[in-house]
């Protein structure tokens, strides 16, 4: 497997990321998504949108603010509870999650669920070491809530202060009644939305993996209080069937189903889907059956009836919720990482190559006029044909050679070439990324042509 | 017109927006798109960036983030300058923008460029009143920068202190270099960009067209110096061009040209697109020449080299820029206000429609069996083909006609009815929503029948 130096130099030398900020030093733990990078969260965004919410028949989408009411963080717990167990170094001030700090220094602990006293208790009998400084004198533990807080309107009072949400969930809790009332759906439905949010995590870390500006894609799917298991397998398989069928590799994909004694109070079931990433296996969706924890949650916080009055049986109930939820920066890791191949050809020559599903590569198509002088109007014709279909590049600088490898090694699918014999027989050559094996298509075929290779 | 308060009401009970945070009481000037409006802003992004970005030979897109260093903002002015001047009325403590005070008090005055003491002067000289109240005792203004800040990382340090952006512009110039160096575009291109942006407004309102938290679209356009005043009417008219393109009544739309001595001291040309909304004419759309002001502060304050190598002629400069920026939310505003109507039938019914342009139109198809009991099996299947390529709705209750009523209502473009003949010849009727003319396609035919109506 590709290491991770070696994704986040590809990744900034081809334009998928750069450091934020980079200009003046950076701003830690943010990134910037330029070129290629802009239009690959574009796309898995929009393949989640597709497979999610447009080819579903139970689904529709919302987008709702990042900035919301302080009462909604009371009522889901965010406020009282949304927050890490900070400890610091005494001697070199290096700060740290305490639950981390424990499970580094011994991996076979698990302090998951485990109270601030029992984790500084264990610190200090364990005499556990500060990584950085190899001190152990811890100061004692306490909760830092992670959303970011600012304030809105002119005078800073206490009314006035709210917070960045840390999920996209919540906007569409407390808009469940709002939006079954206008689209009269029926349970089973479910609210997708796709949206930025904000958690000030004391270790961010692993590239875009975990980063405090981050976006979501959640999805909240109601049900009747008693097919919620059901319902759970479903999206559980759903959701794997998707990375599956984008390209992600079966090997490094594993689910692992939380045990009835490490699960939250509200829920019944959940499962991670996890990645084997460069440092190891970690967290990439987390798929979780919530009962009706949330709605019950801001009923009696609101005082209002979020009841569903089921049309057939007339029965009213609060539903139940299963929710999956996944971070778009850690998806885009696990593809690149998964696509990222540097293959030995029949020469000897290395070929490095961007195996994206279509779908996903930023470019479905590079235009490449074969001789500049000779090709390059009748290339730029055919860029404007496909680019009000198609992500589209257009390339002219050097052999034709070297620009296929430039087009393999950004991922781009399919290389169109425009060649002496274009004008004549109105035909192009078509080359394939991952075969490397070229056809010859009429210009008047080849849209159609296109669009079933990268059918999705 | 359309009133406000008929738009406002319109998109509550459609599902196009809600208020934000509406279960608690709302949050102020905060607020949710429903289904149906996070589609149409989802058509909007995506119009947007076919035509300024996919679609011509010049641009990329890029997606930078919210958070930045704070030096950003230091060089670009935003930390000094970016505020607005404050008043309060002493007797009722109503705050006002104090040059807005003084318009609305005499609208033959522009108090545009005037300093704090010319307003607070003009305020005692003319008694103005205070709109709330009455009073004339206003409070000294003072400068309320916009911004809003937060706290990144575990202690509230002022070094921690940063500002969530209030124009994504400044993203795409600190990148400027980085993005030029990995694609190698040669000038002029540009770089575009679509994100959440925050500005902590003293006076927000008007439903969507000012809110703290709103989206926008930029686009920063490089040209050599000298080339500047043409490349500006160039995106000046492309702009236009758009908005009637999608459907804006051109009787509403005039561009505003900033007179010289009302230019920003950067600014060699400004416009700005203005829209007749129902409270009068206000900006759309802003677009400004911004010579290399941006590109030199940042020069300047981050010590790097930010002059572009021109291949052919081995000049070193830094480009000018011309830049159109737009707000998401006020121009979906607009769309509904033009979109937004009730004919009155033959037969003396109103007909209410939203005559939004196809491509924004949240639902391209209805699917419809005629009579549930016998045609739903077959209108799913017709829906589970259309939905693999446009946004489709099903709809199976009450009569046809109050179903034709209820899309023509959301702006569903075209409505599919299976009917008794649908089995044996394997067509089905095509409603228009504008001409109401019905056809008999073959499902066959369908996918290329809906995409050429709805072409774009």
């Amino acid at each position: 497997m590709v290491t991770l130096d070696k994704i986040v130099q590809f990744a900034k030398s081809t334009g998928f990321i750069y450091q934020g900020s980079e200009l003046y030093g950076g701003l830690a733990n943010t990134w910037d998504y330029g070129p290629l990078g802009s239009l690959l969260k574009k796309n898995v965004k929009d393949a989640w949108i597709q497979k999610f919410q447009r080819e579903t028949e139970y689904n529709v989408l919302v987008d709702t603010s990042i900035l919301l009411n302080t009462e909604v963080w009371k009522a889901s717990g965010h406020l009282g509870g949304f927050s890490d167990p900070l400890t610091e170094c005494k001697a070199c001030n290096q700060r740290y999650r305490a639950d981390q700090l424990i499970e580094s220094f011994d991996s076979n602990v698990n302090a998951d669920g485990w109270s601030t006293d029992q984790m500084y208790d264990y610190i200090l009998e364990h005499k556990v070491k500060c990584p950085n400084c190899g001190a152990h004198d811890f100061l004692p533990i306490r909760k830092f809530n992670m959303m970011f807080e600012t304030h809105q309107g002119v005078v800073k009072e206490q009314a006035d202060q709210i917070y960045l949400r840390p999920e996209t969930a919540q906007g569409i809790f407390i808009n469940f009644k709002n939006i079954q009332r206008t689209t009269r759906k029926k349970v089973p439905f479910g609210i997708c939305q796709v949206g930025k949010s904000f958690r000030n995590e004391i270790t961010p870390g692993n590239f875009v993996f975990r980063t405090r500006e981050f976006e979501q894609m959640e999805m909240e799917f109601f049900v009747k209080p008693g097919t919620e298991l059901e319902w759970f397998s479903y999206w559980k398989a759903f959701c794997m069937d998707w990375l599956l069928q984008l390209g992600l590799s079966a090997k490094h994909l594993t689910f692992d189903d939380h045990k009835p004694e490490a699960l939250s109070h509200y829920s019944n079931a959940t499962t991670d889907i996890k990645f084997e990433f460069p440092w190891g296996s970690d967290e990439l969706w987390g798929i979780a059956s919530r009962t009706n924890f949330d709605l019950n949650a801001h009923q009696v916080a609101s005082s209002q009836n979020l009841e569903y009055l089921d049309p057939e049986t007339n029965e009213k109930y609060l539903p139940f919720v299963i929710e999956p939820s996944v971070g778009v920066e850690r998806l885009i890791l696990a593809f690149l990482i998964d696509a990222y191949d540097e293959e030995t050809l029949e020469s000897g020559d290395i070929r490095q190559v961007l195996r994206l599903h279509p779908k996903l590569a930023p470019y479905k198509v590079a235009i490449l006029p074969l001789v500049k002088k000779l090709h390059a109007e009748k290339a730029k014709e055919i860029h404007k044909l496909l680019s009000k279909y198609f992500d589209v590049v257009y390339d002219e600088t050097q052999n034709i050679g070297k620009r296929y490898r430039r087009q393999d090694a950004i991922g781009t699918y399919l290389c169109v070439t425009v060649d002496h014999d274009t004008e004549s027989l109105e035909s192009v050559t078509v080359r394939n990324r991952d075969t490397m094996a070229q056809e010859r298509i009429q210009i008047s075929d080849l849209r159609n042509y296109i669009e079933e290779k990268i059918n999705y």
